[in-house]
């Protein structure tokens, strides 16, 4: 089956889908993005606190979209229906246009907006996960989701090149502030939740957001503070989270078994309490037929 | 007439140049490129060194691009003779290349090569410049000439808001890295020349390394050591360069007057010896007919 894409206001068969060279996603990664998960029923899960995030993005770089959330919707929607896929998610990437190269942006230019579809499975039983960590050489506003990944590229790189499932990125300090497309969680030998706080530092992920909330509903308590490397190998459980991924454990660190080198139990409550919330989801920005 | 552009191998019209969806120069900055300046003899400016350091940020990234620098000339010298343009310069991007979107790269991809040629003038006499300072929020690892720019970007944003004609980036330290696409360059009240160190807080500029040459030549004295905002400021002189300004002087750094607000004499004496180098130049890589 031929897959469909979007770009320059049309659907068009994902092998054949162009920008121009004269984009300033490709000269300068200027540009943002989204990845949305959609699951078996066919909702988006937490649309709206995505495309809220998106319009973070775009606000912090000053790249006017005029486009409205429910023509977005709409167009994601109908690329999830022409690609067929039970379930999977949508990649959406919105550049500030094209224009002749100079750093300076001298004009309003129309900005470019690129989607694609991907099918992928959810797992229920997630996969147990081995990181790395390697140093977080990325620039100082990892709060924006840009495209300006380099940084990203060469620690993951890194990580994959010692037999690493994900890369932990380690700052200056020691801290982990995050992973390299995942947030970065530990859990202490007090059953204590600890994550990065949600600085320029770190991505704040949309289903570590969620994740936070879900885990005031099962009384576990999380706190938004940075541990070190140190702190994560001697943790009793650790795990990531991401849109496409939910929960997934980690059972080792650098080489190094996490607690009896399966999932925890605080890691597995959590991780059935996303995968609950990810299956019974609707959409959270009212009707699209 | 029509301007002319390379991309997947062929020359096309500039404004249908386009590229995959799919390349990860688009989604993750995944890629490195070159400016070259030609003169109104129509040689490269330093064309050789361009190319060995676009040969080490490849390397750096690990990106295998195996088109000789031979190839790679004759392709730019048609790329000029098709734009009929007297002066001017050719812009290089190569990326990783084309695979569905995953921050891994799991395969051998074939790079993407595009190209594209633009005029401009060198100017013999310099516009007089001013410049104000930003913080630099740029990735660790600036001595790749790669297209993660959007720490670039925003600084050069910032600038231009205030009025500014470039940005001067500053690190934690209080000190000037580099410009936003330009080397930043100083001369203290001795007469020496100072400008930051080729570490990885800077792309050590081919200009710079050739200013650097000139100026032995005239017997200025060139201190590669990082200066504050505050040396800068109550500096005799300031200057910048990049390929295809050559140099130029800063008369302002954040609305302060740099010594009597002219160009000061040093400035001129590099400016001038490195007018003429530019014009005189030949290709630094034997004879393409």
């Amino acid at each position: 089956m031929t897959r469909i894409a979007y770009t320059n206001g049309m659907f068009v068969p994902h092998d054949y889908a162009t920008v121009s060279m004269d984009d300033r996603g490709y000269h300068f990664a200027d540009s943002v993005y989204e990845v949305i998960a959609y699951n078996q029923r066919g909702f988006f899960v937490d649309g709206k606190r995505h495309l809220d995030r998106l319009r973070s993005s775009l606000k912090a770089l000053n790249i006017p979209f005029r486009m409205s959330d429910q023509a977005l919707f709409l167009v994601m929607h109908e690329l999830v229906r022409k690609n067929r896929h039970s379930e999977g998610y949508v990649y959406l990437q919105i550049t500030r246009g094209i224009a002749p190269r100079d750093h300076l942006v001298r004009d309003f230019l129309e900005p470019t907006l690129a989607m694609f579809a991907e099918h992928c499975t959810f797992q229920e039983t997630p996969p147990h996960l081995k990181v790395f960590t390697v140093p977080d050489i990325r620039w100082k506003r990892n709060d924006i989701k840009s495209t300006s990944l380099l940084g990203v590229v060469v620690g993951k790189y890194q990580a994959a090149n010692k037999g690493g499932d994900e890369a932990w990125l380690v700052n200056d300090e020691g801290f982990v502030t995050e992973g390299g497309a995942t947030n970065a969680w530990i859990v202490t030998h007090k059953g204590v939740v600890q994550t990065h706080p949600a600085t320029n530092a770190i991505l704040n992920g949309i289903t570590r957001q969620r994740l936070i909330e879900i885990a005031k509903d099962v009384s576990i308590v999380v706190e938004e503070k940075p541990f070190t490397v140190e702190d994560a190998k001697s943790a009793r459980e650790a795990f990531l989270t991401s849109s496409t991924k939910g929960v997934h454990p980690i059972i080792e660190i650098d080489d190094q078994k996490i607690g009896n080198g399966l999932m925890g139990d605080i890691t597995q409550k959590l991780q059935k309490a996303y995968w609950h919330f990810y299956q019974h989801t609707k959409n959270d920005y009212g009707e699209i037929s």
